[in-house]
């Protein structure tokens, strides 16, 4: 049996999204740079973590491929933290991560800040849509099944239970 | 200056929500709760986690509102684990986890399985979608704005970065 740090044997990509995004700082990291932070004195600021602390997680998030480091000053040498496209694609996770907290946070907790869509001009959330129909994706509407690639057919068809 | 586990001062939906799911268990046992698990021992064999730890765990998830207990055997009392109204509502977010742990993960660590969009039969993935519009939700296409409850205007809007 594989230890509980070495989530691969699950074989599923929400386990493999784990070892980064299933952590606390990392969540708050990634905020704060879709909000435009992006250097290490301001997310420390921002975030009041321990500057060891917010070092190994940004280390994490270089070595993830979800941030580059860029230099922006060379005497004394020093680095920015910017989203790669690999970072950049967690948008919808962050949006989810935010619907969802200020749906179910009590209202003096609620994020007083809205989230425009400039394309209507109203205030927006997030809707999961089908990347294929563009239709809403429910649980239930949604089936799991196995791949091709599964040559076993040990288990049959899952459907997501309502 | 508040430590780093309260998280309140932040003001922010995102960091509402990190208490509960910057955590990699959570997170697996929720995927697990999609796919149906509702017991101990299910959830036990599935994830191989120690079982003081998922104890532990499926407390906090009760605690949190995500999971009601409900007893399926009364001697000597069993009870499962069932996902609440607000459990369910994290189903975009495991969609986010799932569709970002696909696109960027290695091949072979690729998920096989393929997720069915009943209403059209189609093999799909989440799309952020406006819940005003229907139209994308994009970096390019979203700015956030104070709210009306925001007197001291400390900050001016924020246009999240390109």
């Amino acid at each position: 049996m594989p230890g509980p740090k070495d989530l691969t044997y699950l074989g599923c990509s929400i386990a493999n999204s784990v070892p980064i995004l299933g952590d606390r700082w990392n969540i708050l990291i990634l905020r704060d740079a879709f909000m435009g932070v992006r250097r290490f004195e301001d997310f420390q600021t921002d975030l009041g973590i321990a500057r060891n602390i917010l070092s190994s997680r940004l280390d994490d998030l270089v070595a993830a491929g979800i941030f580059e480091t860029r230099e922006y000053q060379d005497n004394p040498p020093r680095h920015e933290y910017r989203l790669t496209e690999k970072g950049k694609d967690l948008m919808d996770l962050l949006l989810a991560l935010w619907r969802w907290g200020d749906r179910w946070a009590p209202p003096e907790l609620r994020d007083p800040r809205k989230l425009i869509h400039l394309d209507c001009g109203h205030p927006t959330q997030i809707v999961a849509a089908c990347a294929h129909c563009g239709g809403e994706l429910k649980r239930s509407n949604l089936r799991i099944e196995p791949g091709l690639e599964v040559v076993e057919a040990t288990s049959s068809d899952t459907q997501v239970p309502a």
